[in-house]
């Protein structure tokens, strides 16, 4: 059984403060493991590779076999039937459509001083893009991590996946040839990262990686941190629906639960104005676990971490809704807007009843790419702008420097930085010759 | 001596690569002891943070003296003098209407299905700003921290800096009341980032956590990254300079040394057009070091890591500049802006002679907060959004969820992720009734 709460109750902020922190996820201590296969790759490159990749994945390949071919990509993506094919590109061109609008605009003005300032975006040279093998091998997330790289104009974009056992989903493949990745090899777990850090002989490195994976994936990630930029760490999905009583239990139960299918440590939590329709939407969850295909999964994360909270007003919704900082928000209230408007830390939200989850997941536009673990309080769901760096400009005009060089004089005295404050008056005593 | 190179020479590109990969920092590995720091805090709180500040700072408080008063602070900005004063003005002017600029805007729109999409930037609710004691006490430090989060619109913001032997550095308390930092408080190193990241009895915590430190500092946070967000790692400071011969050689070799003179371990490049320029640059570094008050540690830098290189044109120039992908990049050379449009990676630009690194550090107004280590690759200098969030909007219509309903369940059977599907076709069917 889910927990039940109710916020009017003396005991609530000890029981809501126990749900905020309690721990859904053991992550198996991989770090040693992991920092052994970097370093092995890193020194004996695709020899190392395929030697791991024989071990993890069961499947013996030759150097010249790590990239799939043009032909085998082609294959694979003709036998995935039309009408997937055509969601898969309805999904490609909104996430496209969507991402287009964060190409963030470069900027160049000049001050009062006849100083030139500003800044200019670029797109990282190489993205590399993770994605798991076996269950969680998703063509949606090929499309929501290789798009907003292409959208920034990253030129190289390799994905790595693993094919345990030789296996790959040719709706993966056919999503990368639609998203336009340009390489991909049959690799993964930590020796996959380190091959797209460091580079091998058959495989160049790269400057991003981007992609969820399990523990090792993780901790590899983790590890090359510095050496290349990385996307967030994710945790297990979670979902917070607001809901008033003018909805249908089994459309909010079916929201909790596509969350609930994801992992045995998902979340999901149900906030509403009335305790009645609380209970039967637990009910329209019990009934629906009957039969879902992934019940155990489920059923597992509903009764461990899913809760119902009955709240007096939408206002406390709201406020409960920021400390908890949810991933994916529903509001599904008669007006979503004016709710969503006290809202200030969630990853994504859907307005109103007819925007369930699931259509961010595949359709919607925005990137299923969220923060989790209460992390939307510091961080934002992937975007165009994670394939991308700004860097800035300045150009100064001798009437410039004379204006405002004195003052950086004066603080560079201040922090006992000579050479820095000389730089300025050097070129200073020269304009006064 | 630094190295000279040649980009004509037949060993160039191996002189070169050994130049790019040279190792310039051991940092030590302090891990285990800073994993110990933070347990401790966050098991004992302001005990723990008052015993380790007696131990390391041998400064010992109450945790009422944590925090400094607002009359401590006006009493020690007071002391400054007045042209200091003035010129931490005219830099946090700058730098706030240089910042201001960077605030990103909200969007929505209607799609054709007449789904309505958008994104919201939000400031994280508290950050906490990490100031050096002793030597590194920047006050140019705390206005390039500070400056931004304000203008992100960040409620709250909180200051520590360690007060070793209970000195403070009137001019970092005079810049944190100019740029409105909220709370100060008189601690330092790992402790202090575990008390901003986990909160203790006097210190709330905060959402995201900024600015530099010593190795411990960056161990801690490093390990606290997740439960709060942080700023990157940075490592010692970079300056290339790309000069023709028509400059000044003591500006030039002051412009190298402001960089030197950071630390040892920081690294100064002149790539130039003209292998006599470049001689007559590392001699005046040689002159100017024999008076410098930081010859010994510009010195070492400069004889360690700094190098002249010579190229035959400035495309080569902007090609070998890109594999530096450096920190701060100056172009004293006749046409700036077209030689800055052939450079895809560095963390700032400088551009032309009159544009001396310094400016930057203090009165530009772009943030001095830049990428190192060739880690403008992938990543950009401090800015506005890294104290946001962006949060994604959708909101379906029943028309909108009938056009593009059907592919996020054919997507979700693909998956096998039958509670997404039914999520949707639920809502479907009560349209088609």
């Amino acid at each position: 059984m889910p927990v039940f709460l109710n916020a009017t109750d003396p005991d609530f902020e000890s029981a809501f403060t126990a749900l905020l922190s309690a721990k859904r996820e053991d992550s198996p201590d991989v770090d040693a493991t992991v920092a052994g296969i970097i370093e092995d790759v890193r020194a004996r490159g695709d020899a190392a590779l395929l030697e791991l990749t024989e071990k993890f994945d069961r499947l013996k390949l030759t150097a010249a076999a790590l990239r799939l071919s043009a032909e085998d990509i082609r294959t694979a993506a003709a036998s995935v039937p039309e009408a997937e094919r055509d969601a898969l590109r309805l999904a490609a061109d909104r996430i496209r459509a969507y991402h287009e609008r964060q190409l963030p605009e470069d900027a160049e003005w000049s001050d009062d001083t006849g100083a030139t300032l500003g800044w200019r975006w670029t797109p990282v040279a190489a993205a590399g893009l993770y994605v798991p093998g076996g269950l969680a091998s998703y063509p949606s997330s090929v499309l929501m991590n290789a798009i907003p790289a292409r959208v920034a104009g990253v030129p190289r974009l390799a994905m790595v996946v693993p094919a345990p056992d030789g296996i790959l989903n040719p709706l993966v493949l056919a999503a990368a040839e639609l998203a336009g990745v340009d390489e991909i090899y049959r690799i993964g777990g930590a020796q996959a990262i380190a091959a797209l850090a460091y580079g091998t002989e058959t495989i160049a490195p790269v400057d991003k990686i981007t992609g969820p994976g399990n523990a090792f994936v993780a901790a590899a990630k983790r590890r090359v941190f510095g050496k290349v930029g990385i996307d967030m760490i994710a945790g297990p999905s979670e979902i917070l629906v607001i809901a008033d009583a003018d909805n249908d239990p089994d459309w909010i139960a079916l929201d909790l639960l596509s969350q609930a299918e994801h992992d045995e440590s998902a979340q999901s939590i149900l906030i509403t104005t009335d305790a009645a329709f609380g209970e039967a939407v637990a009910k329209a969850v019990e009934t629906r676990l009957t039969t879902l295909s992934r019940s155990k999964i489920a059923g597992a994360s509903w009764r461990d971490f899913g809760a119902v909270i009955t709240v007096p007003d939408l206002d406390t919704a709201a406020q409960l809704s920021d400390r908890i900082a949810p991933e994916h928000l529903e509001l599904c209230v008669a007006d979503p807007d004016s709710l969503s408007a006290k809202i200030t830390h969630a990853g994504a939200i859907f307005l109103g009843q007819w925007t369930p989850e699931a259509i961010g997941d595949y359709v919607g536009g925005p990137n299923h790419v969220l923060p989790t673990a209460r992390s939307a309080r510091f961080s934002s769901g992937l975007s165009v702008l994670d394939f991308m760096k700004r860097t800035t400009l300045a150009r100064m005009t001798p009437a410039a420097l004379r204006a405002i060089g004195p003052a950086a004089e004066t603080l560079a005295a201040t922090e006992s930085l000579e050479a820095h404050g000389l730089s300025v008056t050097a070129r200073l005593r020269k304009l006064n010759d």
